[in-house]
């Protein structure tokens, strides 16, 4: 029988040793191992399913397990993505008023029960009662008091939020994906994904949303999402058990999270594959798009939006665009790119701030503060009162002929009656001028606050209040270029393409770019950002504008510093996370970075057949390393395998428990074969089955790029350099971790997991 | 300084060496050195651009090259779809007849220009003659000489196409797709994406397709692409010279293909990821967008459908489906797949056939043949009679009130008046049972004839076939229903969902699931056969039935058998490809795949510091290996690194005629310094420097499972084996394909690069 490590290690697993083959918290998975063991696992089950109906039917369930995993995981995630938008809805209204016919209804659902069916009267329908008209009537105060609740309100939201977290589960703050980046890369932190974090997360998120802070749920819901991949996870042993399986539930996850977070199925896919997951194989991808369709469909039947539309700003334009209008969204481009760049450096300094001084230690008062003067600020403006997913849709469409908002107020000419939709551009009218200046504040005021609100310890996402920055500076740059193109038809750079009368620039697009440069310029997406802005508009005429702003960001946020703001966390925090797509480009090589260093004790190695269970114990406590090469000899210095710490330990533990004459003085045998003692002599402790024989090496010469690929493309945990057969030194996940700081001129220590 | 592998391989590059770090013919190649060698080509670019502007300017265009090759691989192949498009249309209605205004219009430029504005009069304009009118009149062999000259006209083009392919470019003929995949993996097919294949392609497509032969032009042109992308390669030494870089530029390319042949960007990235690359790197994918955007937009202000629209088969539904008739939709996702089954196994017992017997020597005279059969029994039907893509547009398509087509010979009620785009269900008139009976025999015969043509010596995509088939089946199925639905209102599956005078069945989306399956179950594509489809309808409404099949057919089909067409095809011409989706799951060890194996003649090494020229000379003489490990000693086995045989032969070749004092006597030294030898004996050759010092090593316990993954992952071309130190073996590539092809039960050598 052929008999191999993984092997080995199943034989062992089939034991009653708790915990043999799983990782301590904040440790690395090796991804080698895993799939190994899932193949084992797969093997034994297909072999055992030719013995009975009973086993084939196991096997069966066995192999389909994945797929229920995936139909679950989007029933549970648009669930509770519709659950969390009619709450917000809700909430968000209840600071301003009540809805006297039932309280749990929103402001709109309260109206569309109404008699009053006329647009305009929509949003004041007698049921709807802003809080002074409930209390003292239509008098002089009630815009004070109005304000007053107002606050009040958000500030009772955040504080519910703050709590909330601090008490039950401190992993529900911020957005997660960074943190979820980190542990599809193989990093394990538990609980992280555990079912008071979701519990919590949905609760608070909900209540921070509603406070009106600058923030998004769009984030947090893949981090739900990813909660949800990890619960049901634990149904089957298939997932609850390896590692790396578990991860590519999550990474689906993700995809659904995304799914529902834009109603963006295919968007949603790739935000996972480019930007979250690590290792994604295409059985992934086709059950990633199935949980993402799941998810979607499921919200699209709660239907929280009304409108029995998937997408959170369904926009549909008439108009194309001209080749003349790239200029403009380029120039979004660079505003998005600069933005990205700005709030990256600003929000970082503000958080290691937050990390190393007095303000870390009064979370809940930063959260209080920050949201009082959100609350105040964003009063006055209408445009900052309301959500800020509302405004973004607002900011995206195009002005029609019964549209009521002040964006819209264009000064008609009544000689013209033309069809709804193709209405030429017009002069602006002083709605317009005056939404611009509020606009302009919105937009001051949004940069700011999203800087020091992104990394408070409430659930806070970071898409929508960056769409709507981008959303703001698009729609102001896209009616200035309407009204240009209306005053100025005559100037060359118009003449070609737009005529009087004609219905040339749409602001609305300006917007969507914008908002498409901006997140760009943030997150660094590239694929996924188009696809999820192509999925929002469902046509293809619109996607090189898209294309142009979403290069141009990307290209610009690069030239000052290639991290998006999740890796810039990552950071942050010191996970130890070894990014797909950092370039390795130095010359050094795996001598350079392999432990022990020159004037460092010699490497910690047991012999095959010479150590006793003494030294090993003595080793164990003497050294915290996560394992120890096994060589022949010391002399010789050849290498035969690798043994985890902890497998050796609990081996130990287990021998000296239940196998009679294991002592100290009794020697570790990892060879096939342990000699005949006389029975004088202790019992030896036979340990090759948790020896792992087929330990990854490479030659000291091996250069570091090709060491960081292999890291990155294996997932490998640690690797053992030789030198021609001899055993040299170590090289951990760590290491090249702290190499790569090193190299880029960062304090390697200082940064790493702090 | 540090040394180390690729750097000493770039040091010797620097000399005048032609040749050195390429590859032969037919072989693999190694991604680890190609990745290394860019990495190296990319420091020195870096370091040499702070010397002076002239350096920093060819550093930019250094940067930016990979963007102007995306650019100019979507511009030319958007422009020739475009052409290919205008050709095929031009020269399919040639066969028919001709227009007398203009010789070089197809039938429908033709009767634009004429004055006949009514739809039903578009098709009979009279400046388009058939040929019998043009020549007798009207008479009564009119229809007799038509036939005839349709037929010789078919037999003129694939002729033609066959001997073009014969004479000028015999890696022009099939598909492409499978030695697409095996290029993208890896391996070297010089000439496969030449100019000469590039031009003969493109005009042996257009003849191919205009012979009304039962393929299509979607797998070519993806081989065109990627011939446009093998071209715009040359012309920057980044891409020309690393075949790693180059296949990057390939997977965009075959994007960008498919891109143009479904008007389908976002799914021609994904076709790209799913089915044809090997290595994907994210930096790719969004190139590959770019490649594909552009080439989409390319094809589209050509405007070649002359519809403005950028995809293949536009349709717009306009009612929704039901729970209920998602059992159809997975009955057709069941005749998809066993469609794909049945396909596969004909098609490659009737390819084997073709190669091993008489059969293959006459591939004109077969071409001639299988044309001749189509023809004769195609122009009889209508539906055969016309080209694939116009039956499948037309299958797909919804009847509205103006169509003039024989399926949409509903009987209308006289009282209704609907407005045109809800028309409820009808009774079907004559013509409706007519079609049917004519749809059945065009499967029938679609069926038997695409057996037949995949694989003949000439283009052949296989997309147009299998959707054509599925179409055909749909579409009966969907009048079937709807037929059902009407005449049995009362029935319950149809009582919840259909009232009488509703529009409740659409059987143009039945003909779309059913070509969606049974494209599914022959390629085996699944997200990127979604969203190829959802490109086409644009609207994420019909998403589910979609699904619903593709994830039924793949599942039938991959009860049969795991391999699609293309991987099928691979395997029949045993290149060597060792595919991503294959699980291996058998227990076995390195040490079982290895060379040597048990009574074999030891392992062919070098020694670091006793081997002399001659004995080298004599060792390349002896073995056809592609390189030799280097030990210490022969005693010790311990390995210092790995020379290829190519740098080998040319490093002595080249010292021999230039380093004085090198005879068949020296000694060759790997090691760091030669010794000081007496000036008596022969000079040394030191051959360090093409040593590769981190030849890539496992151990013989490692499972093959493992071996298997580190191949696909890294890239390898080999791997050698050591037990504690020593060297035990080597695996390569083919060894490990050898092995896969063993387990699976197939006898190794008979399969393989035959």
């Amino acid at each position: 029988e052929a008999m191999n490590g993984a092997g080995n290690l199943m034989d062992f697993l089939d034991e009653p040793f708790p915990d043999v083959g799983t990782y301590e918290d904040f440790h690395t998975i090796d991804w080698l191992r895993e799939k190994s063991r899932d193949t084992d696992r797969h093997r034994k089950i297909t072999s055992k399913s030719k013995e009975s109906i009973w086993e084939l039917i196991k096997s069966l369930l066995d192999a389909w397990s994945g797929w229920v995993v995936m139909l679950l995981i989007g029933l549970l995630s648009g669930t509770l993505a519709g659950v969390i938008d009619l709450a917000v809805d809700w909430m968000t209204d209840l600071k301003e008023g009540v809805c006297l016919s039932a309280f749990w209804y929103s402001h709109e659902q309260c109206c569309w029960t109404s008699n009053e069916t006329t647009f305009d009267d929509r949003d004041k329908c007698p049921q709807w009662q802003k809080w002074a008209e409930l209390m003292t009537g239509h008098g002089a105060g009630a815009y004070v008091l109005n304000y007053f609740l107002y606050v009040l309100w958000a500030l009772l939201f955040s504080f519910l939020a703050v709590s909330l977290v601090r008490v039950f589960a401190p992993y529900a703050c911020g957005s997660g994906i960074p943190e979820i980046k980190t542990i599809l890369s193989g990093f394990i932190i538990r609980g992280y994904l555990g079912k008071w974090t979701l519990l919590i997360k949905t609760v608070t998120l909900v209540l921070a949303v509603s406070s009106g802070l600058s923030l998004g749920k769009e984030g947090p819901l893949v981090h739900v999402a990813c909660c949800c991949g990890n619960l049901f996870c634990s149904l089957f042993s298939k997932y609850s058990k390896n590692e790396g399986k578990r991860r590519e539930v999550l990474s689906a996850a993700a995809a659904a999270g995304v799914s529902v977070a834009f109603g963006a199925p295919i968007g949603g896919v790739l935000f996972s594959l480019e930007e979250v997951s690590y290792y994604f194989p295409l059985k992934t991808l086709w059950r990633s798009f199935f949980a993402a369709l799941v998810a979607a469909f499921t919200l699209r039947s709660i239907n929280p939006f009304g409108n029995s539309r998937l997408v959170l700003f369904y926009v549909e334009y008439h108009t194309p665009w001209y080749m003349a209008e790239l200029v403009p969204f380029i120039l979004l481009g660079v505003f998005g790119g600069l933005w990205g760049t700005l709030f990256i450096r600003a929000n970082i300094a503000w958080c290691r701030r937050r990390k190393t001084t007095q303000l870390g230690k009064y979370p809940v008062l930063e959260v209080i503060a920050v949201t009082g003067i959100t609350a105040v600020l964003a009063y006055p403006n209408p445009y900052t009162r309301r959500s800020t997913s509302e405004l973004i849709s607002e900011l995206f469409n195009d002005c029609g002929a019964l549209e009521s908002s002040q964006l819209c107020d264009y000064i008609n000419n009544p000689n013209m009656s033309r069809p709804v939709d193709d209405i030429p551009d017009r002069p602006a009218g002083p709605g317009v001028y005056n939404a611009l200046w509020q606009l302009a504040l919105a937009l001051i005021f949004k940069i700011v606050i999203t800087i020091f609100t992104f990394g408070m310890k409430i659930p806070s996402g970071l898409f929508i209040p960056s769409m709507a920055v981008g959303a703001i500076a698009g729609r102001i740059v896209g009616i200035a270029v309407e009204q240009m193109a209306y005053h100025h038809h005559d100037w060359i750079i118009f003449k070609n393409w737009c005529r009087p009368g004609a219905d040339c620039v749409t602001p609305g697009l300006y917007a969507m770019v914008g908002a498409a440069a901006c997140l760009g310029g943030v997150t660094r997406m590239t694929v996924s950002l188009v696809v999820i802005m192509f999925e929002l508009t469902g046509g293809l005429e619109y996607i090189v504008p898209l294309m142009a702003a979403a290069v141009t960001s990307k290209w610009v946020a690069d030239a000052f510093g290639k991290e998006g703001i999740y890796e810039s966390h990552i950071q942050l925090n010191g996970y130890p996370y070894l990014d797909v797509r950092d370039e390795f480009t130095h010359r050094t090589l795996a001598t350079d970075v392999m432990r022990p260093r020159r004037n460092d004790p010699p490497l910690a190695v047991l012999t095959q057949d010479s150590t006793t269970v003494e030294d090993v114990e003595t080793l164990i406590k003497d050294t915290d390393y996560n394992g120890f090469p096994v060589v022949v000899s010391r002399e010789s210095e050849r290498l035969i395998g690798f043994v985890q710490r902890r497998d050796l330990t609990l081996a130990i533990k287990n021998a000296r428990q239940k196998q009679d004459g294991v002592v100290s003085s009794s020697v570790v045998y990892f060879t096939e074969d342990a000699p005949q003692l006389p029975a004088s002599n202790p019992q030896p402790l036979k340990l090759r089955r948790i020896l792992n024989l087929s330990p990854f090496t490479v030659t000291d010469h091996t250069p570091m790029e090709t060491v960081v690929d292999i890291f990155r493309k294996l997932g490998l945990r640690q690797c053992l350099v030789t030198r021609s057969g001899r055993l040299l030194g170590i090289i951990t996940k760590k290491d090249v971790l702290r190499h790569m700081a090193q190299m880029m001129n960062q304090d390697p220590e200082s940064i790493m997991f702090n």
